[in-house]
C-alpha cells in the first residue's frame, strides 16, 4: 500500500456536528447503540473541553511526525486532527508550535494515539488534546505515512469525515453517513433522559422508574434480611 | 451462592464516621496500623474531595449496572456506594443519572471497580467518585448480582456498615467494628504528628526527630566524603 | 556494595539552572539533542508546576523511606530529591511531614519513583513532586539504602549534583557538566522557535515553514483526489 | 491487628480435595456458580501441573519472605502455600530452597502475589508455584506478618483450610464447608458436559445442543446474506 | 446498527492460504508493507502453531459467548474464528467445548480478544488459540452480537474472508483482494532472504550485505577508539 | 552527544565469565548485595537457556535496528548483544537473519528493550533471547544511533564489557571490575546454600536453619490457636 494524501471531500453537516458537540460524549455512544467509543486510555490533558468536528486523518510512524505537517494544508476551520501509529508509542509527536500551526487553518482540537508535550502551553491556549501519554520524548520528520485514509485510533475505525465528538468522557466517534441520524437520537434520548432526571432527582426509585423490578425477580435474585440483625 | 439483596442493618456511629472523614485516607490508614488501603487505581475523578461514610456494597456483572439500581433503596443519609464486578471491566457502569438518585437518597459519594462517564456532570454536581477508569462505555441492565453482601474492592475485603474513607490520596475502609478505636488512634496520631511537624517546619532535622541516627549506624550505613571533590 | 550517604559538592551554576527551569522539559530535552527525558510514568500530582534544581539522589528499599529521611541534612537551598528503589514499589514513601521538612532546609521539589500521599497537602502548600502513583501505603524506617550516590530514575541516570527540570510534561535530567552548554543550546532553539512560531501563527504552514515538502516526494508520498468524491 | 501465627485446625476431606483436582480449575469454578477465581495474572511457571490442597496462607511484607518460612512447621502433606502481601510488589520472595523445605513437609505448590525464582530448578522438581511474576529480586527476613489469617489474593479471599484448585487455567478457591457440594455440582456438570461433547464432536450444532436458536430470534438478531456476494 | 448473521460468500483461494501459512506471520506482514499485524498482546496459548486460514468474524458481549456459537454453523473446512468484543475483557469465553464443536465444522484455530480456558485441553487436542489472556472466568449466553460483519482485533481491521496468518510471533491478517499479491510478495520475499541468509550465516556483515555503511556515514555516525583503553 | 560506534576494548576474564553462567541469576544477584537485576518484563523466548557473556551495547531508535547492524563487526565470540532504546517500543528489532549474522561472529545470546520475532527459528537454532515483547513488527534501517556507549536496560545500568547473566529468571548484569569478586562471592554463597540445601531437603525448618525464632519474637509475632476450632 503506496502512502498517499488524499485531499478528501467527505465533510458532515455543520448542524450535525454542532448538535453532537452538545450532547457530549456518553449521550452520543448510547444514541448510537453504544458503538463508536475509543479505547479510555485516550485522554484529554486538562479537564472542561467538549468539541465535535470534521476527521482529518493521519497514519503516521511512531516517533515522527512528519505526517502531521503533511495534513495541515488539508485542513478546514471546525476540524480535529485524528493521529494513528504504525506501532504502539507514547512520544510526544505533537506540541505547541503543531496547535499553532493548526489552530490558524481552523482546526479545534487534536486525537492522537501517543503522547504529547507543551502541556502548559496547550492548556493556556484552550487547545484541547486528547492522548495516550503525556511526554516530552521529541520526534523526527523522516520518515512516511498517509494522511486522510481511514485509521484504527483506540481500537475504533475512524474515516476522514467521520464526526469526532470528545469530552471529559473520552472520544466517541460517528460515522459521516450516520450524523443527522445519530443527532436525532440523541436529542430524543435526552429529552427522553430529563423526563426521567426530574423524577429521579425527587428521590422516585430508578427501580420503578425504569421497571427494573420485574427484571430482578425473574433473575432470580431475592430480598432477605441482615443475618447478623440482632 | 443464590443472589441476594440483604436489608443490612450495620452501621458506624455517625460520630466515628465524621472524625475519620476530618483525618484523612493517609492517616486513618496508619491508625489502623497499615491496612485497608484500596489498590490505588482507584482515582478520585476531580481533586478536592474528602468523605467517609457507611458501605453500601454492590457485587455486579461486567458491562451491568442493574444491581446499583436495586442498591439505592437501601441507602441512608450520609452512605458510600461500593460497586465490586466479577470479573475486571472498565465500562462505564455509573453516570450522572444514578449519582442524582443516590443524592436523592443521602449518597454521598461512589467508590467503582469499573469506569465513570458524566465526568464533567459528576464535577460540577460535587458528587465525588473514585474509580478505576472514565469511560463512556454504555451498559446494560441484564444480569444478576448481589447488594450488601462482603466484597472485595481493589484488593481489599468491604462489608456493609464499613465506614469508607476517600480523598485525594485513595480509598481505606475500617471496618465497621473498629471505628471507634481507628477514630481515637487517628486522634493520637495527629496530636503527636503536630508536635513533630512545628520541629520539622522549624528545620529540625527528621533523623532527630525520629531518632534514627542510631539506626543508621545499626543499619552499617557509613557517611563518605564526595570522592570527585577536589 | 556498601550503603553510603555521601556528601557531594557537586553543584552547577545557579545560573544555568535558572534558565533551564525557565526553557522547561521539552525545550531542554531537545537541546541536549533529545536525551535525559525520564520515563512518562512520572506524572506531577497537580498541574502547573515548572522548576529546575540540583539533583540530591536517594537509593532506597521499597517500602522504607528511612534514607530520604537520611538525605535532608546534605539538601542546599534550590535543591530537588530524587529518589529511586531497588526494585519496583507503589507505596506511598513521601508525604506532608517530608515535605515540610525538606521545604525548612530549601528543597523546592521531589521526584520519586514510587508513590505519594498527602497529595491535598501539597497541592496546598505549592510543594511540588513527580512521582509513579498516589497512595497512601504507608512505609517503615528499618532498612538501609544509600544517599548521593548515582541512581536510575524513570530509566535515566541521575547524579547528585546534576539539573533536574520539571514541569507538567514530566522531567529531564542535564548532566552537571553540560548544564552550561545544554542552556546555551536551549536558548538559541527557542530563538529560532519564536522566529518560526510568528510564521506558524499566521498560518504560513510547516511544510514550507521547515522545508518539507521534497522530503515528503523523496519518501515517495503522493497526493491523491478523495477516490469517493462525486 | 496484631501479627499472629494461626495453629488452624481447618481442613478439608482428603476425598473432596482429590475429587476438585480431578475437575480442574474451569470445572470448578462454573460449579460453585462462576465464583472464587483469582486473577488471571497469577500464572504457572510451567505447563501440565493440576493440582488442589489445603490452602495455608500468609501475609508477608513486600520484598520479606520471613513470614513464609514462619508457615512451613504449620504445613502438613497435601497442603498448598498462599502468600499475599501488604502491597504491591514482584520482588522473588520465593525460590527453590522455600520449596525443598515446604516439599520435605508435604507441600504441593505454591500460589503467589509477587515473583518467583529459581524457576528451572523448580520445573526441575516439579514443584508447580503460581506466582505474578518471575524475578531473581532478592528479599530479606526482617518485618513481620501473619499465618493462616485470611488473605485477600488475587481479589479473592482465601482462608486457612480452603481448597486451592490451579492447573494451566488460574486458580479458583473453594470455601472449606463449601468442598462437598462443589464436588458433587463439579461432578454432575461433567457428566453432562460428557453427553454433550459427544454430539458436539459429532458436529450437531451447540445452537442446538444448547436450545439457543429462541434466544438470538428473542435478542432481535437477524439472518442476512452477503451484501457483497454477486 | 442491528445485530446481524451475514452469511458471508467472501472466501479466499486456498492456494493463496495455503502458501501465506508457510510464509508465516514476520514475512507475511513484510510482504504487505509492514501493515496488518495485530497487537502483540494476543499470544499463542502454546508454542510451535502455524496456521492460515479464511476469517469468520464474531463482535461478542464481554462475558457472553452466545454470538460465538451462533457463528459455527457458517464455518468451513479451513476457516478461523476471529473473535472482537464490545468492550476491553479478559473473561474466558473460549473452551474445549466450543473449540470439539468447531472443530467437528473443520475450523482450525481461533484468536480472540478475550480469556481462553481448558488450556491443557486444547493443548492436548492441538486446537490452537490466540488470546489476550488465558483465564477460567466463566460467561454466559445471553446477549446480542453480530457474525461476519467488519470487526477489530487487536488493533487491525479484520473482515469475513480475510486470511488470518498465525504463529509463535503472533497473528497477521491479509486482506481477501490482497491474499494473491501478498502470497507473491512474500515469496519474492523469501528468496531474496534465502541469497543473503547464505552470505550472513558465512559471517559476511548485514552492514555490507544491506550496503549500510553509506546510510551511518551519511547520518553522522562516527567510529571512535576505546576512550578508556590503556 | 553525537552517535559513536566505540571498539571497545573492554573485556572480562573468560574464567569468570564461565563461572557466572553456572551460578545463574539468582546467585549472582545476590552475591552482588542485590543488585544488577534487569526488570523482569525481560523475558525469555524459551526456557532453558543460561547464558553469560561480554555485553556489547547497542542504543537505537525504536522501530529501527540499524545500529544493530553496525555492532556486529565488534563482536567476538561469547558476547552477549544487549539493546536499549531511545524511548518505549515493542517492534520486533531483532530476528532471526540478525541472528545467524551475530552467530556467525560468536555472539552467543540477545538482550533486547524491545520486541523479538522469527521466534520458532530462533528456538530451533537455540539463539536465546530475552526480550520485552515477541512482535512481528517490523522495523527500518534509517536513523543512527550508539554502539558501546553505556546504556540503561531494564532499568539498570550496562556498559560495554560488563558480563551479562541471564537464564529463566531474568537478567543480571556484572560491572566488568566486579566479575571475579562476584565469580568468588557466588560460590561462597553456593557453598553455604549446599550445606543448607541439606538440612532443609530433610525437612529440618528453615526457621530454625537460619536462626529466625528469636527475630519472629522481636518482632512481636505470636503464635495463638485457631479461634475457630472446637
Amino acid at each position: 500500500m503506496p502512502n498517499v494524501i488524499v485531499r478528501s471531500q467527505a465533510r458532515p453537516d455543520r448542524e450535525h456536528v454542532d448538535q453532537l458537540a452538545e450532547f457530549g460524549v456518553a449521550t452520543v455512544h448510547e444514541a448510537m447503540g453504544r458503538r463508536g467509543l475509543l479505547a479510555s486510555e485516550l485522554r484529554p490533558i486538562y479537564p472542561g473541553a467538549r468539541i465535535a468536528g470534521r476527521a482529518v486523518t493521519v497514519l503516521a510512524q511512531p516517533g515522527d511526525n512528519l505526517m502531521i505537517h503533511a495534513a495541515i494544508e488539508l485542513c478546514e476551520p471546525g476540524d480535529v486532527i485524528c493521529v494513528a501509529f504504525f506501532s504502539p508509542t507514547t512520544d510526544g509527536a505533537f506540541g505547541e508550535l503543531l496547535a499553532s500551526n493548526l489552530r490558524a487553518h481552523g482546526v479545534i482540537a487534536a486525537v492522537l494515539d501517543c503522547g504529547v508535550r507543551d502541556v502548559a502551553d496547550l492548556t493556556r491556549m484552550g487547545f484541547p488534546v486528547w492522548s495516550r501519554a503525556i511526554s516530552a520524548q521529541g520526534t523526527v520528520k523522516a520518515t512516511p505515512g498517509s494522511v486522510n485514509v481511514p485509521i484504527v485510533l483506540g481500537g475504533t475505525v475512524v474515516r476522514p469525515g467521520d464526526v469526532v465528538v470528545a469530552d471529559d468522557d473520552g472520544v466517541v466517534v460517528v460515522a459521516l453517513e450516520e450524523a443527522a441520524a445519530t443527532a436525532a437520537a440523541a436529542a430524543a434520548r435526552e429529552a427522553d433522559e430529563a423526563t426521567k432526571r426530574e423524577l429521579l432527582v425527587k428521590g422516585e426509585l430508578s427501580l420503578d422508574v425504569y421497571g427494573l423490578r420485574a427484571r430482578l425477580e425473574a433473575l432470580g435474585v431475592s430480598y432477605v434480611d441482615d443475618p447478623n440483625a440482632g
